[in-house]
């Protein structure tokens, strides 16, 4: 698979996703329609949607059909764009952009951006409990599924690692601290993206066990990407200010380790995420090219 | 069944309640220790837990025994806490106290408050889905359950109400607004907590019913009766200031109807609630004693 390959995969899966998006959020004219429209704001907001693909290239890579993982895949995309709205408030990271467009609560107000990210969280657990929606899927198989994002979610997830990083601000953490808020605040969900998306499968427990490795070696390869990019990336690419961390007094990877050594952490991370799939055949290369691709843009 | 033995019974549940939630939210030192502080501090400020003794009660009037309802009671009480630390925030309603109590913001700060209530109601699903902790109810059966939450709770439920009621701060809002606020931002939980003790219990449709009849007309019993008490009711036993609807210029069923007239509606409503249970047998006097409780501090 190439480069080129990739793209295109990316691209139409995004497309499935977005689909997926359409269906299960109502249109902005429900009623009470504002709280519908900042949803969507920020829902087609132009995101990569990096957590639905991967969950739907896991379930591929185990033999799976994607069709009927479609509603979780978004739900897991509600959950992301939740923490994004809640976590650009004024009150958190108080940031006024997101992928170059004003954030929610910039144009809807602080709080409906409180009421959308609300609204998406739980509208992720209405699909994610919905029978009609997910007949196919087995019940049991179904909250095994809903606590993998639950759990990344709350406070041992996403939550905890919001919290850690709001009270590191203008402190001089240390290294295991940020690894902390990396593997809680973004990690959590990448590694749930995969898991669900093996679970859907059926997987075994020692293939589980080498995708939950790969989930957690893309996710911390994601984070260091990120780090890089905010110093070295170009503005258009990563639709915020670059250095905005920096500006921020944030503690980043290169801050620790400087940009060259970052980079090399990156492509070991990378290597270990490859090294997990080594027992899978070729219906995996997806997975291998996507671990690929994250630090392609840091290179 | 008396007064007093409905206050015992009360009393004797709300102690199982809370000892629930004692297990489901993780102890204050748990890393990373801030959260959970402010979670317990909402969590254990004195509410009356009547949407998990609701649930419980329904599921004792089908012959069913509630100890396997309890980690589902415990998540209605963690999402009617979150409701009230999101409602309370200053880009909301503006509270600075609770029960007597300053709002979670009030101790914690603007962005704990909003990732406590996120961390609550993320808590809720991670509960709903633990197959451990729920291990004698069927999946399926916790599928439908934990919709019937999601949904009271979501952008067509409690997020959906309090949208509404922001939108409709200062306006001259018209009674059907009233009456959309009041179902969906304190009826929807009440009649899903009936709701899911009657789906613990596994009810046939006939019974769904007529239960779910009766949650709508206490949850509306309910409303009056605190719209009431905003007016004549003394300032300890509601735990908030005297007049705070009058004052914030929020429309009340009296503001439409008087005084009198609210309390006869009270009054008819709870006949209708009772008249719900009409083909229930004895087992159903506690949700009959409940509905009269209710007003019981109105008259």
């Amino acid at each position: 698979m190439s480069a080129m390959e990739i793209k295109t995969y990316l691209h139409k899966k995004k497309d499935l996703v977005d689909k997926a998006l359409e269906s299960i959020v109502p249109p902005a004219n429900t009623f009470p329609p504002s709280v519908f429209e900042a949803m969507r704001y920020s829902l087609f907001a132009g995101g990569k949607r990096v957590r639905p693909i991967l969950a739907i290239a896991t379930a591929e890579s185990l033999g799976a059909r994607p069709k009927g993982l479609l509603p979780i895949a978004g739900a897991l995309e509600l959950i992301h764009t939740y923490s994004l709205v809640h976590d650009d408030l004024p009150a958190m990271d108080n940031d006024d952009f997101r992928r170059g467009r004003p954030t929610c609560h910039k144009v809807y107000g602080e709080a409906m951006a409180i009421l959308a990210g609300d609204g998406l969280l739980n509208r992720a657990f209405e699909i994610l409990s919905d029978q009609k929606r997910l007949k196919d899927v087995p019940a049991k198989r179904m909250m095994a599924i809903t606590r993998e994002i639950a759990v990344a979610s709350g406070v041992f997830g996403m939550v905890g690692g919001q919290v850690v990083d709001m009270e590191s601000e203008g402190k001089d953490v240390d290294f295991p601290t940020l690894e902390y808020i990396h593997t809680h605040k973004t990690g959590a969900l990448i590694r749930a993206s995969v898991r669900v998306g093996a679970l859907y499968a059926g997987v075994n427990e020692k293939k589980l066990k080498a995708l939950t490795r790969y989930g957690e070696f893309i996710g911390l390869a994601f984070q260091i990407a990120d780090d890089i990019l905010d110093i070295v990336g170009k503005q258009e690419d990563i639709g915020k200010d670059v250095g905005s961390d920096l500006k921020k007094g944030k503690k980043t990877f290169p801050s620790f380790y400087g940009l060259a050594e970052s980079r090399n952490r990156a492509h070991e991370v990378v290597d270990k995420a490859l090294l997990s799939l080594k027992d899978f055949d070729a219906k995996a290369d997806v997975l291998r090219e996507l671990a690929k691709y994250i630090i392609y843009r840091v290179n």
